[in-house]
C-alpha cells in the first residue's frame, strides 16, 4: 500500500481493525446459528455480541499473543476471551482458522468491490457527460497513429464509456465469484459443524454458502477476480495512453487539467506534462501484475495449504487499493480535461483534403472503375499532396483520368465533413441508450 | 502450435482454409446487405455466393500475392476477383481490413469456445461419474500436506466437479464478449456502409453487433477472454497436481492409468509416472502465460494500432489449442484414473487414532475445561503418538485428566470415522443437485 | 512458430533431424568415453560413429516407434539399432534419458544464442552507422512527450545502441548460463556411468560439465536464459514505439522504408503506417510472456518432474525463433530507416524559442535573482508564448525585470542551439570509444 | 510492504529519510564539483555541507511543499533552502529532477543488493553446513515423485548450493546493471552541467557514471534487474517446496524446526506444519509477479515519461524487503531443519530392493543379454514386488532366466548401497571446492 496512491475508504477496508471486527462478527453470528441449535447456550451467544460488540480489539494486544503463539486466529480468540470471559469458551466450536480467514477475506473483497462499482459508476457518469459534450466535435481518426479519416471526441469517449461498462459488468460477475462463506471445519466435511451455521453467517455476511469447500474457499474464484480486476486496470491503460497521445506537443488536442499552483518541471516551466494519465499508465501495470501470483495461488495442495495466504496480504490490498485510486484519478482526469476542438480541426486539415481519400476510392469505384485502377488514380494525386503539400481536391480536378470517371459537383460533395458523422446518433443510441 | 499436444478439430479452426472460408462468408454476408439496400445489384451478391461458395481458396496463390502487396486481406480479395470475376469488384465495398479480420477472429474464438465447452462438460461428466464412485471411500484430509481429518474421496472429485462448473460458467461468458461483429468501416463511424450491413453480418454469422468499434473490435473483451482462459488452466493445474501426490511412492492413493505396452523410464521399469497429469502442469503454465501479452494488447493507439495482430497469430490458436488438449487429456485421465481405497485406509491410520484430536479437543472444551487446558491435554496425548508410536486412544484412557473430563463411552465414540462423513450427501447435494 | 515470423537457420536448429543428429552425437561421443574406460568395446564405439554418422534418422520411423512405447529416447534408440546393429547395445549404458534431452536442449539453446548475438552484431553495426549519420542532427528532446531541450537523432541512436550492447552482454551471460551438459544417470550420482563421460561429451559438444544435477540440468538456468530474452524483447519495444511515435502524421520526423509495391490499406492509399514497428512490438509481448513459465519450471520436485517439458516444447523454439526474428526486422527498419532533419527542425520550432526556457532561467539565477522569482518571471513570459503564440526573446526583451537582470547580449546568447550539442562528441566516445 | 515480512534494515534503505539524505548527498556533491569547475562558489559548496549534512530532513514539512507544488524535488529544495539559507540557490544547478530521483534510486538498489549478497552468502553457509552434515545419508532420488535410485541428502543440499552459487554470481551482475549514476539534465545532453559533475558525483556514490542517459537512466537496466530477484525467487520456490513434500506426513524425512509454543492449528495439535516453506512459496511468486512490470517499463516515451515512476514505488521496496525476508527464513529454515536418516532409510527401503533394479538391468546387458529382453526380465520381476510385495532379489535369483545370464554373487553385489554414493566426494569437490 503507497500512501500517496490510497484512498481512505478503501484503506480502512484492509485496517487491523476492520478485519478484527469482522472475524468477531462471523464468530458471533456462527454463536448465533450455534445457539439456535442448541450446541451452546443462548446466554453466551448474547454475552458475545453484547460484550465483543461493545469492545474496541486492542491489535497491540492481538499482535503480542501471536508473537508468542504464532497463530493469527489463536491470539485473535485469546484476545475475545479477556474481553468476553468465559462465555468466550464457546467461540469458535467445531470451526478452523481458514473458516474465519477466508470468509473474512471475501467479505473485504466484496466491500472492496462495492466501492470499486461506486468508482466505475462515476467514471462512467464523466465519461458519458464529456462523450455527449463533444459527441458532434470533429476530430481525425488515426490508425497506425497515421490520420485516418474524421471521427468525433465524444466516439472516443462513448468507446470509453462501453469498455467501462464492460468493466463494470465483469466487477459485478468477479464479485460475485467471491461473494461466498466457508464454516465447514478443518477439511471442510462439516464433521464438528452443523452445515445450517455456515448458512447463517453466509446470510448474515450478505454472503453465500460455499457450496464445497476444502479447508479453504477454491481459489479459482479470487484468481477469476484478481484478472477481472488486471483486465480493468489495462482500460485504464489504454484511455491514459489516449490521453497521453493527445496531449504530445506536436498533437496538444486535449491536456489534463492544470491547476495554478502546479509546476510541470524544476526547469522547463512552460511544460504542461501528462503526469496523470502517466501514473494511471504505471498503476495499470502493477494491478495488472498482480493476477498472476492470483493465478498461481490456485494450485494449493490437497485439501489447502498457505502459500496462498502471504500472496494474499499484498494482493488484496494492493490490487483494490490501487485500483479505487486510479479509478478515481482517471474520473477527475476526464471530468476535468481540457479540450480543444479548433486544434482537432488543425489537425484533421494536415493534409489539404487527403482525409476523404477512401470517399473518393469508392466513388470511382461506383463509377466503374476497377478496384485496381481506382487505387491506382487516388494514390498518385495522394502522393502529390503528401509529398509536395498540394490541395487533395484541386489535384484531383486536374487529373483527367478522375474527372472523367466522376463529375465535379459530385467529386465536391466527397469532401463534406459531414459524410462522417451522420451515424454517430446511431452508435450513441447503441451505447446510452440515447442519443 | 506444437502437434502432440493439439486435437484436430480444434486445429482446423485455425487452418488458413477455414480463415479464407470465414472471410469470404462476411464478404458475401454484407453483399447481400449491400444488395438489400441497393448499393450494389442484388446479381452481383448471387454471382459471389455462387463463385465463391463453390471455389476452394488456393493459400498457395493468396500467399504468392500477398508477397507483392503486403496486406493479406488485399491478396485475398485479388484471388477472389480472380475466382468472381468482375462482380468482384462490389465485394468489400465501404469495409476496411478489419471489419474482416476481427469479425473473423471473433467468429474463431466462438468456435473454439463451443469446443471448449463440449470438453469442459465431458471432463465434468467424468469428474460427476467417480465422484459418485467414490463418494463414501474414506481418505485422510491434508492440510499443509500434513495429515488433518478424514474426508470421502468423492468430496475431492466433487470439489473438482464444482470448480470446473465454474469454469464452465466462466468460459459461457467469456464467449458471450467476443461474439461480437464489426462493420464499420474505417474508424468506425459506418461513414462508407450503413449500419445495417453490420447487423446483417453478426446475425447471419452468429454474433451480435459491436456497439462501438473504432476500427477494431476492442480488445479488452479478448483481453478477458485469454485472462478467462488462463484461470481454467489454474484448475487444470491444480487438480493435475492433486493427481500427482496422490502418485507418490509414499502415497500411492492413485495412479494414472498404465497402459500395456508404456515404458515408464529406460532404466527402471518399475516406474509408474505421472507423466499425464506432469504434462498438464506445464501446459496450464502454457495456457496461464497467454493472458498477458493478450492485457498489453488492450491498449491499441487511438482508433488502433496493428501491434495486437502478431500476438493473437500465437495465442489466439496455442491458448485453445492447447486448452483442448488438456482438457481432453484430464477427462481421460479422471476417467480411468485407478483408485486405491485400501492404500487410503492404511495411510489414514498411520498415526494411530491421531486424526480424531479434533473430535477429543472438542470433547473436552464441552465437558467445561478451558480451551487452554483442553489444548494442553489433546497435545501431550498426540505427542507420544507422534514421537513413540503409540496409540491416541489408549493414551487418552490413560490419561487421569482426560478420563476425569470425559467418560469413556464417549470418548470411545470420538474414534468413529461415519461422524467425519456424516454431511457428505448435503454437499453432494449442494454440487450436483442430487446425492 | 509462426512461419511469418521466423527464418530459416533458427528454425533449422528446432527441427527434429536437428534434434536427432544431436542425440546421435551426445550418445555416440559417450560411447567414445566408455570405450576409452574400457567399459564398451572399441569397436563398438567406432561402429556406431560410422554407421550412425553416415545415416539419415527417419522422423516417421521415429515417430511410429515412440506411438508404441510412448517413449521419445527408447524410440529413437530402437531406430539407432535398426540402424547400428548388434553393436546398439553398447549405446546410452548407465545414461538415463534426460541426460540426452537435458544436453540436446542446451545444445540448441547455444546455437540459438550464437544466432542471436550474430542478430545483435548487425543490429549494432545499423544503429552505429545510423547514429554517426545524424550524430549532429538537431531535433527536440521530449519528456511526457511534451517538447524539452534540443538533443541530436544521433544521440537517440547512440542510446539504442548502448541498450543493445547490454542486451548483448547479457545475452553472452545468458549463453554462459545453459552451455552445460549432464551425463550423470537416473538422479545424476553416476552410479552407472563415469564422470569422465561426462566431461568428454560436455567438451566435444563445446558445453561445461554441469557440476551437479539431479536427474535433469537444474532448471534456474533457462529461467535466467528466457528472462533474459524477455528484457531484450523489452528493449526492442522501446525502439520500436520510439519509431511509431516519430512516424505519427503530427510529428513524421522518420519514416520506416515505404516498398514501392506497398499497399498501406486497403482504403487509404495516402497511409504510410509503421507496420513493422508495430509488428515489433507484438512480437516484443511474446518473447516477454516467455519468461514466465520458464521462471514457474524452475521448481520442479525433487530430483526431477516432467512438468517443464511441455513449456520448453513451446517457449525454446519460439522464444528464439520470435526474437531472432525480430532482431533482424529491427535491424532492416533501423537500416533504411527514413530521417527528416527539416522537419525535426520544423517541429523544434513550434512555440518560438521556448526550448531555451531552461538556459533562461538558469541564466537569471546565476544573475543572483532567487530560484522562486527566476522560476516567476520564465513561467510568465513562457506562458505568453504558449497561449499566445508569442516568440519567447521578444517577450524576455520586452520584460523590464528580465533585462534589470540580464544584458541583452547575453540573454540573446542563450538561444544558441549549438550549446546544447556541445558534448555529443563526450556522449559519442564514451558509447562507441569513437566520436 | 508488509511489515510481517519485512526487515528493518532493508526497511530503512527505503525510507523517508534516507530517500532525503540520499538526494542531499548527490546535489552537496554535484556543488562539490560545481565548486570545483567555479560554476558557483566553493564557500557555497562549504555551506550546503555544513548545514546540510547536520540537518535532519522534516518529512512531514516536504509533504507539505509537495501538496502545493506537486513536485517532490521542488518541495525537498525548498525545504533544504529553509535549513540552508540563501546559499541554497547554488543546488542543483543545470540538473533536472530525474538526475536526482534516478540517482537515488540506484542507490538505494545498489544498497538493498549488498544487503541480499550478504543473505546470499548467509543462507550458503547454512547450506553447506548442511550438506557436508549429511553428506553421506543415504535417502531415496525421486522422479517424478516416485522412488527412483539412491543419492544422499547432501548432494541434495549440494544442488540447492550451486543454485544459489548462481543466484549470487546473478545478483552481482544486476548489482552491476544498476550501479550507475545520471547527472546529465533536462534531456541528457549536460547542456546545463558539465559530464564531469557526473562522473565526480558517481565516484562519490559508489557508482559508474550511465554511459549515456536521456532525462532517465534507462530501465533495461532496471527489468534485468528485478528479473534476476524473480529468478532468485523461483529457486527459493524450489528449495521450499523440496521442504513441504519431505514434511508431508507420508514422507516425515525432514521437518521445520518447531519451536516449543508454536501452535500448529487451533484444532489440531498434533499436526506440525511447514508453514514456513509455505509462506516462502507465497513469497516467491510475489517477487516473481514483480518482474513483469518492471519490464514494461523499459518502453518509456522518447528522453522519458513518468509511467515508470508509479511502479518503481511498489516494486523497488516491495521486491527487495520481501526478498531480504524471504533469503533471512530460508536460512533459518535450513539451519535448523530436523532431519530424519532413519526415515530415509525406511522409505528407501519401501518397495524391497527395486531401486536396484536399473543396476540389474545394466548388469543384463553387460552379461550379453540384448536390451529388449533385459528389461523384458527385470520388468517381470520387477512387477511381482511392486504388486505382490515380493522382495526384488529374493525373485530373482528364483528366476532361472536371470541366473542362467549372471552369477548370484554378482547378483547381490549389485544390492550394494555404496554403490550409488562412490561419487558423491567428486560432486562435492566440483560444488564446494573441497569435499
Amino acid at each position: 500500500m503507497i500512501p500517496r496512491y490510497s484512498r481512505p475508504d478503501m484503506v480502512a477496508i484492509w485496517s487491523q481493525e476492520t478485519k478484527y471486527r469482522i472475524w468477531f462478527e462471523i464468530e458471533a453470528h456462527a454463536c448465533d446459528a450455534l445457539a439456535e441449535l442448541g450446541v451452546i447456550p443462548k446466554s453466551a451467544a448474547a454475552t458475545i455480541w453484547e460484550k465483543g460488540g461493545a469492545a474496541t480489539f486492542d491489535v497491540a494486544r492481538i499482535d503480542e499473543i501471536e508473537a508468542e503463539t504464532r497463530h493469527d486466529v489463536i491470539a485473535f480468540l485469546t484476545h475475545l476471551s479477556e474481553i468476553v470471559g468465559p462465555e468466550a469458551r464457546f467461540v469458535h466450536q467445531g470451526m478452523t482458522s481458514s473458516d474465519v480467514l477466508d470468509t473474512c477475506f471475501n467479505v473485504q473483497l466484496v466491500r472492496a468491490s462495492d466501492i470499486l462499482l461506486a468508482d466505475l459508476d462515476a467514471l462512467l457518469a464523466a465519461l458519458k457527460r464529456r462523450a455527449f459534450e463533444h459527441k458532434d466535435t470533429v476530430t481525425i481518426g488515426r490508425s497506425h497513429g497515421i490520420h485516418a479519416e474524421p471521427v468525433t471526441f465524444g466516439l472516443k469517449l462513448a468507446e470509453a464509456y462501453a469498455e467501462f461498462s464492460r468493466a463494470k459488468a465483469r466487477l459485478i460477475a468477479a464479485r460475485e465469484e467471491i461473494a461466498t462463506c466457508a464454516i465447514s471445519g478443518a477439511v471442510g466435511t462439516f464433521a464438528n459443524i452443523d452445515p445450517r451455521v455456515e448458512e447463517h453467517v453466509a446470510k448474515a455476511m450478505g454472503l453465500k454458502a460455499e457450496p464445497v469447500s476444502t479447508q479453504v474457499i477454491p481459489r479459482d474464484r479470487h484468481a477469476m477476480y484478481f484478472a477481472t480486476l488486471a483486465v480493468i486496470a489495462s482500460s485504464i491503460e489504454r484511455l491514459s495512453i489516449e490521453v497521453r497521445h493527445l496531449q504530445r506537443t506536436e498533437v496538444l488536442e486535449a491536456e489534463e487539467y492544470f491547476a495554478p499552483g502546479q509546476k510541470g518541471s524544476s526547469a522547463m516551466p512552460h511544460k504542461r506534462n501528462p503526469v496523470l494519465s502517466e501514473n494511471l499508465t504505471g498503476l495499470s501495470r502493477m494491478v495488472r501484475s498482480f493476477a498472476l501470483p492470483a493465478m498461481e495461488n490456485v494450485a494449493l495442495w490437497h485439501e489447502r495449504d498457505i502459500s496462498h495466504s502471504s500472496v494474499e496480504r499484498y494482493i488484496g490490498p494492493d490490487a483494490t487499493i490501487t485500483l479505487d485510486f486510479a479509478l478515481g484519478r482517471l474520473t477527475g482526469l476526464i471530468d476535468k480535461l481540457l479540450i480543444y476542438p479548433d486544434r482537432m480541426m488543425k489537425n484533421l486539415n494536415q493534409f489539404k483534403g487527403l482525409v476523404h481519400s477512401q470517399r473518393v476510392l469508392l466513388a470511382l469505384t461506383q463509377a466503374g472503375v476497377n478496384r485496381e485502377d481506382s487505387y491506382r488514380l487516388v494514390q498518385r494525386n495522394a502522393m502529390r499532396v503528401w509529398e509536395e503539400g498540394k490541395d487533395f481536391l484541386t489535384e484531383l480536378l486536374a487529373d483527367p483520368e478522375v474527372m472523367a470517371a466522376i463529375p465535379e459537383a459530385e467529386l465536391r460533395e466527397k469532401f463534406d465533413l459531414g459524410y462522417h458523422t451522420k451515424h454517430v446518433d446511431t452508435i450513441f443510441a447503441r451505447v446510452f441508450g440515447e442519443s
